[in-house]
């Protein structure tokens, strides 16, 4: 049978319902934080995870609620939504853009992610339990401080109307590089975990080669596969065709790096990075662009989001408090002092620094989608017992993304909107 | 976990695999079918279907692979399929197109419905075996005879150029109606499933007042909420909204459906049709069309094309062959003659009323729906054990829907090539 009921599988009416409820709920502040002037995705990730909260404390009052996040299907959905949530990152960025970040661009990133690696790091190493995963948790831990925002911090610019000075080009440009380091990183963090365990020489060796050669196969692909493709679709006049051809490109990576031993995220990631422009066209990218908004911001992203929700813990979070405000704070610290530092020294005035460090402080959708791979890999599992600190590392790396994507919005209108010294680019 | 591979749920990787490997193989047939002059989703619904049956046949050498069509996040998807292609499928229609639709369209309509309901209930009850459920499964035969697919048929016309003279406007209106008493008819079937027997009258009477019930409150919401959803829509101008809303409208009206015992489809092709140019204005409609068209026909569609051909059954059509091509012979006579009879009692030539017969003859995606609907519900499990006759009814008429799918561009480039005397509206 297509899809039985009676057979105990998740109830379709309650999978309906909660769709709709989804859909209403975690949109409509998405559109009131637009109407305010904040980006859209804030409100939604924000009333996507209070939902899934809700429904994971109350939901036990309604049989078959519960069953229906429990299921694969509703899994699968808030799974589609992280892969076309990826899939738009990586569309956002035009690799010209990332390969014309100036000198500064790049000691401003390398700010961005040794400081927060470093500091995230050695806070896992200070506080979690010894296990066989002590390293690949602080590692993650690590990585997860390095992560960027660029959507949110894009949108901010934008609205201030900063996106095309030398600020707002040296913030994007450093996120982009920041999160293509980071997601490397995790690509190495989850082929250890695919290992199941911290590598041998040899057996790191592989690894990072094989991401090394997903990359590579990448670039040439984007050499030399993609613009004949791009050519051919330039002479169809076939949306449709533009969409599925997009999404074929998306599933193969996202194939080929989990046969890897990566994570599809990645290959979701480096496919919207193939969807350029200068390839395909403006136009075409454009109704690609439009059609993967759509069904990911319209559709699958709050259903991930509310997932996020469903999963945070607490009664963890109470007992590992300290840790939680910790890592926040650390979070904050690292990121700001590690870019507005090397702003500070790529002779940025203090006051430009200090903006440059909060435009690359927000974390947004991007750290949940981190945060639930190493969740789905099991991470915070070990060691058994699970101590609250460990259990708690999934829920405090949510709510430092919450926490540092709020504050990026409000921190750089404060410090972009009385800068009069501003230089146009 | 949010996703985890190694408690026996599905295995990612070969669910992303299945996706690409349905996105290239069923897309591109569609595409040249676009080049060849005929409707794309003529190639996608063919392609998906043998690749389901190719699948099928050859799939057990692949671990994993069988798994994947069996888990219930494959069952969603082509589900979320059907949802979208009726809710596409009720966008396509405008409801003033059929209000405008002239007695004669109407008369052909009912052409369209009583002989083909009529005759395929009969050649059920002459051939079903005795059970609870011969009934509810003459009765389904002769609703799967009365269906008419509109985009196949509004695709030809248009490519004819004949979609705005009188054969092609009473063509399109009829068949507008007989989806809509077909789906009627449909609503109560899966109202008697659900009760799981024949009802008795009383019962027999709610059904059929729910049924009623639901459309008065789909006219209501019609009438009365959705102008004011659409005048507040106008004025905003997120895209992203704008199918935000649409969406929220199709799972509301869906879970309305589903919880008054009928079909969600109901639902979602109602919600189709409420999505009107006239409330929401030409921009927000072709928007909203452009989203659905591209996450349907783009992705989701062919995999539900693909979840047919899973469930085709030769053994049993070899052992019912006879019932299968006289299934196919009284689809296609009933139809033909129902219609045409009509038109040439409406003053519509001898050979345009051939044509509009041909032109009404074509069943599409939309029979598979309420194919796949009436298989889910256990239409044919009946009785135990079920003899080769009724196993081959769901098989019979999925391939009575894609020779009268077939049929439909040639018969009409046949017949209106031809018609030099056809008369511009």
């Amino acid at each position: 049978m297509l899809f039985d009921n009676k057979e105990g599988e998740v109830d379709l009416f309650w999978l309906l319902l909660i769709m709709l409820v989804v859909l209403v709920v975690a949109r409509f502040p998405g559109e009131l934080m637009e109407r305010i002037g904040q980006a859209s995705i804030l409100g939604e990730l924000i009333a996507g995870v209070v939902l899934g909260i809700i429904i994971f404390y109350f939901g036990g009052h309604f049989s078959g609620l519960i069953d229906v996040f429990d299921s694969e299907a509703f899994k699968f959905i808030a799974y589609l939504g992280i892969f076309f949530l990826m899939f738009m990152a990586g569309m956002e960025m035009e690799v010209e853009q990332l390969m014309k970040a100036s000198k500064k661009g790049l000691l401003i990133a390398l700010g961005g992610v040794i400081l927060p690696l470093g500091w995230g790091f050695g806070l896992g190493w200070l506080y979690l339990p010894d296990s066989e995963y002590k390293l690949v948790q602080a590692l993650f831990i690590g990585i997860a401080l390095s992560i960027t925002a660029i959507a949110v911090s894009a949108r901010v610019l934008m609205d201030l109307k900063q996106i095309h000075t030398k600020i707002g080009y040296t913030i994007i440009s450093a996120a982009v590089i920041d999160d293509i380091i980071g997601l490397s990183l995790l690509a190495v963090l989850t082929s250890f975990l695919e290992l199941g365990r911290v590598p041998s020489g040899g057996e790191l060796f592989i690894l990072i080669a094989k991401v090394f050669g997903f990359f590579i196969f990448v670039v040439l692909m984007g050499k030399l596969i993609i613009p004949r493709i791009g050519a051919k679709l330039l002479r169809t006049k076939s949306k449709e065709l533009e969409f599925t051809i997009a999404l074929a490109i998306a599933f193969m990576l996202g194939v080929i790096a989990e046969y890897l031993g990566m994570h599809f995220i990645i290959g979701a990631f480096v496919a919207g990075l193939l969807i350029r422009e200068k390839v395909f066209g403006a136009k075409v990218v454009k109704d690609i662009k439009e059609r993967v908004s759509g069904i990911t911001f319209g559709f699958l992203a709050p259903i991930f989001f509310v997932s996020i929700g469903l999963h945070l813990d607490f009664s963890a979070l109470g007992l590992a408090l300290p840790f939680m405000l910790i890592l926040i704070l650390v979070a904050i610290l690292s990121k700001v002092i590690g870019c507005g530092l090397m702003a500070r020294l790529s002779k940025f005035s203090t006051r430009e620094s200090l903006a440059i460090g909060v435009g690359m402080n927000g974390r947004g959708a991007l750290e949940l989608i981190v945060a639930a791979v190493a969740l789905e890999a099991g991470l915070f599992a070990y060691p058994v017992p699970t101590p609250p600190v460990v259990v708690a590392i999934f829920s405090s790396v949510v709510i430092m993304a919450i926490v540092t994507t709020l504050m990026t919005p409000i921190g750089l209108k404060l410090l972009l909107k009385s800068t009069p010294e501003l230089k146009k680019k």
